[in-house]
């Protein structure tokens, strides 16, 4: 963590921790941010490697972000595989189960952080999250349909001292926040690249 | 597994298992749905659980596909969590990592599986996934910056008994084949609602 951000954490003192979130040190590094924008140029990275099959692993260690390079308290590994009815180890979650998991993660994330800034202390965030895919594109069997899912659904049940509408209101914008969101909804430019070991 | 796709385990032995691929089954597969298009229609679930400040847990257990249901040999949990740069507890990956994961097993697995169908065998297949994101977006800093990743790269090395412009284009095509990579790079339409205990 820079000097800068650290510092944040005494500046402000206008609200309080709640839900987890330490707010305040929120609110001040989100300020910090705003006065330097450079700190919020992050860059996220896994690292993966084949195992058998069609299952592999990634870790998840080292990230750059506010002006310079962290690690994560541990290199969280994860695997994925395909499941033993498409022929898979069933060694891990599908490949697409993970895009699932990163979609509820980050907005339930955002959720905490937004009711805690609102001052709203929550009692319960579940979400379930469902992806309809039809595997003739990946399976190359019909040109006319895509390899990805054709839709996710996801069903949040929300608790906490609040109405309704601004439980519903939180929920809605940790989604117009959501990074995972964005990625999912309106695509990201992916450049693959491959060394062998001629090319090396 | 539905006993059309178990039956066609016997019928075809026209290629052998290889890099741990039960080749023979799995080109027996793709022909069975060819003929039973309904078998590709799967349904991949995630339900998450908010368990404090940004840290939340996803479950990976059941799914449909095939014509009916399925259990995953485990339910796979995971957690997703921000950095404590960001104020979270880092208690898991964040949830933008995640889909750095999601895309590199993706096609990691296909790899494996298209080699396998060429008849050539793997020696090596890792990768690097990097994400640049400017958080000014779901910090709510600047209208002009995206939630999302600016942009994915993904280098893979590859080596096998193959030629480097044969192992290039086995990436290439699982890369044309990719669930994950599609859904990164041409979105997915996601919808969102909202249960509150007023509205349950």
């Amino acid at each position: 963590m820079p000097a800068t951000m650290t510092a944040a954490k005494k500046t402000t003192r206008t609200s309080v921790a709640l839900n987890g979130v330490d707010t305040p040190t929120l609110l001040a590094t989100i300020n910090v941010v705003g006065g330097q924008p450079d700190l919020a140029k992050f860059q996220f990275r896994a690292t993966s490697r084949w195992v058998s099959g069609t299952h592999s692993q990634s870790t998840m260690h080292g990230f750059f972000g506010a002006g310079g390079e962290h690690q994560h308290v541990a290199a969280y590994k994860a695997s994925g595989d395909h499941p033993t009815v498409l022929c898979g180890a069933d060694a891990g979650p599908t490949p697409v189960e993970w895009l699932l998991h990163a979609l509820a993660s980050c907005i339930t994330a955002g959720i905490a952080n937004i009711a805690a800034a609102r001052g709203i202390k929550l009692k319960k965030v579940e979400s379930t999250i469902e992806g309809d895919i039809d595997l003739r594109g990946i399976l190359g069997l019909s040109k006319d349909v895509r390899n990805g899912y054709q839709g996710i659904k996801v069903t949040f049940e929300i608790d906490g001292d609040a109405s309704p509408e601004q439980l519903e209101q939180i929920v809605m914008q940790s989604k117009a926040r959501s990074a995972v969101f964005d990625c999912l909804t309106n695509g990201v430019p992916v450049s693959i690249g491959v060394k062998t070991p001629a090319l090396a």
